[in-house]
């Protein structure tokens, strides 16, 4: 659905959406014919819900297209992840949970060691420690080039992201990573017109990261790669007329929501309880609430199936205090897969649930895969999620007589 | 499916398709784990029809968009709604069964009134009596605006349809009614040069109008908006290579048949009886047959659940009467949702039955939402029915060796 078509539908209403997002929800039985994750998991919670809702699964960007996290969210917000897309540095500094402006250009950053010809030798300078990585940023933040300014945030090891500021410069520059070793960081240079202040920028910085860097034991040089602003996308809260807010600890998940105009409140602390009391604190202050779990997506990388059930049932355990609260619409749905037994993000259609006193139940007992399978919201695209949670929250006007 | 790939494909052949929808079919449960309308009738005819048919559940415009019949009945003939848009006037004119010609333009009516600086007082006269709209209409009826056609037709109550018809008039035209009280009427304006005739000729009427009323005691003044002329869309018949025939009893219907080149057949009653009886009557004169049945929609809007059964109980009891002339190909289904539970159109998907010797059976016992959540159809875009259908009646050719 054309994201201006349905615009044009939305009305206002004074009803409240709640969207739990279980990062990775999607799973994969451990031998054939067994039960995934979400199936094992005791959730009689949510199964109440599903005894009342629609059930569907959702296909993030497209048919055996497995995505990351930036686009697995932006498709569950309601936009196409094919044509909207993040870049890898700004997914970079996201993760950081540093607060890109528009006009930023971020970059994945890399420290690295060259030889006396400025030959690199390791592109990952050994994995140093991060602690290192820590004391080489520090030297970066002197660097000066005009009226600009840069950010290093270190990731983890060699990583950081890189982002700089200033008036006028375009994302379109190539990376300066050859990707093999024995030869030299090669020039950034600009796609298009935009860009050329920005390559100008970027290979002064670098120079200047060289002599910082010369006589370093860890690391002598750096190396930047996915240049990239924030894409310019329709806001959420005037697309949806919703005061959105967010309710995740990871900076990816935070800085997409950022990035999509939701307000991004403060958790202040790790756990799920509370993600789930933060909910509980800020429900007077908007009708949109996104939540983020990242347990179920960390367990299924890791490979860890009863962890992963573990977490999903302490989810679960949570949705009677969200239900006290009497919200209009629920959904508990996920991003993507990540099925313990691959140890990576899926392709596989991801679970959804849509709870409202309007939902047409689909007479499951249980929350899973299976189910889901044979739900009447079928198997859909997940940018059509917010449509059917708008119609769901008396938000959508009736298109045409 | 683009419609011109789908043209390439579309063979002639000696069968026939009846697509009876009954308008509003989708429902709700009046309670949580209850049966819809449709679960609920007794339906024994189109019982066994399901016992070998292919079931699935249509989305006529997108998930969660709920839809007016027009774009309803345009999706379930196959054209993409949101694409082919009808607009406002265009409707009205269809309500009133007035047959609208290519280059006509429509707009929808309010008789109003006025005070003496010209200010509206009340948008709607007081919804004055429909007796008093035909007599204001007859007055109407005199203005002369050069060689231009007038058509004011009566809807109810302030309502009514206008249409003007002559050469060269554009349909981009701005609304007069302010939509409140207090200010005077806006001028037409025209949004494109191929609109300013009309806009002129609209304004030149709406003068002459307020004029001729100036006296009258119930309503003074006239406000227009959704101005529209017909949407170019291509035709049934052309299309599908078929012999099209609507057989449907409000103007509505038949004005949105009509608009894609079918054959409105009178039906010469008001009853389902002489709906089907219709269908008997004509049954050697086409190859295509759409039926619609209004009262499914009426009781569903009105709230009345047990109204709703019974309309499809009786449809049912004619389904036998259909199936003893042969048809190739027998679709069920609806324009759209409209729970008894809601009272009014909904976004849930609609029920959908097809039948023809070489449908799959999905092997259910009752039609009705959850059966056809399971069937093999699956959850699909209204606009992709139509393909289907002609495949079962042999009139699609395979595609690429």
């Amino acid at each position: 659905m054309d994201l201006d078509f349905m615009k044009k539908l939305v009305i206002p209403a004074e009803t409240k959406i709640v969207m739990i997002i279980l990062d990775g929800l999607g799973g994969l039985p451990l031998e054939l014919g067994g039960r995934t994750e979400l199936e094992s998991a005791r959730t009689p919670n949510m199964d109440m819900l599903t005894a009342k809702a629609s059930l569907g699964l959702t296909i993030p960007a497209g048919p055996g297209i497995t995505v990351g996290s930036g686009p697995g969210h932006l498709a569950i917000f309601g936009y196409d992840p094919i044509h909207y897309e993040i870049g890898r540095g700004a997914l970079e500094a996201f993760g950081v949970d540093f607060e890109m402006e528009p006009g930023d250009i971020a970059a994945r950053g890399n420290f690295c060691t060259v030889n006396a010809d400025g030959m690199i030798t390791d592109r990952r300078a050994g994995r140093l420690p991060t602690e290192s990585s820590f004391e080489l940023a520090a030297l970066l933040r002197t660097i000066r080039v005009d009226d600009f300014r840069f950010f290093i945030e270190p990731v983890k090891e060699h990583r950081f992201a890189f982002i700089m500021r200033g008036p006028g410069l375009g994302d379109a520059l190539t990376d300066t990573d050859p990707l093999i070793t024995g030869r030299p960081p090669i020039q950034v240079n600009a796609r298009n017109d935009e860009s050329v202040k920005a390559a100008r920028v970027a290979n002064d910085f670098i120079d200047q990261a060289g002599r910082i860097l010369r006589d370093q034991q860890t690391a002598n040089m750096i190396l930047l790669r996915g240049f990239s602003g924030l894409p310019d996308i329709p806001q959420f809260g005037d697309l949806y007329d919703l005061h959105p807010a967010a309710i995740a600890i990871n900076g990816m998940y935070r800085g997409v929501a950022r990035l999509t105009g939701m307000t991004v409140l403060e958790v202040g602390g790790k756990s799920i309880r509370d993600v789930f009391g933060t909910l509980e604190k800020q429900w007077g202050g908007y009708d949109f609430f996104y939540l983020h779990i990242k347990q179920t997506d960390t367990c299924g990388e890791n490979g860890d199936f009863s962890g992963k059930v573990q977490a999903i049932e302490e989810v679960d355990s949570f949705v009677p205090q969200v239900m006290a609260m009497n919200p209009d619409v629920v959904i508990i749905g996920g991003d993507h897969s990540s099925p313990a037994v691959m140890r990576s993000h899926s392709w596989h259609p991801v679970p959804l649930l849509i709870y409202s006193k309007f939902t047409r139940s689909d007479g499951f007992q249980k929350f899973g895969e299976s189910a889901c399978r044979g739900g009447s919201l079928g198997v859909l695209p997940a940018k059509d999620v917010m449509q059917i949670a708008l119609a769901n929250a008396g938000r959508l006007a009736k298109y045409g007589a």
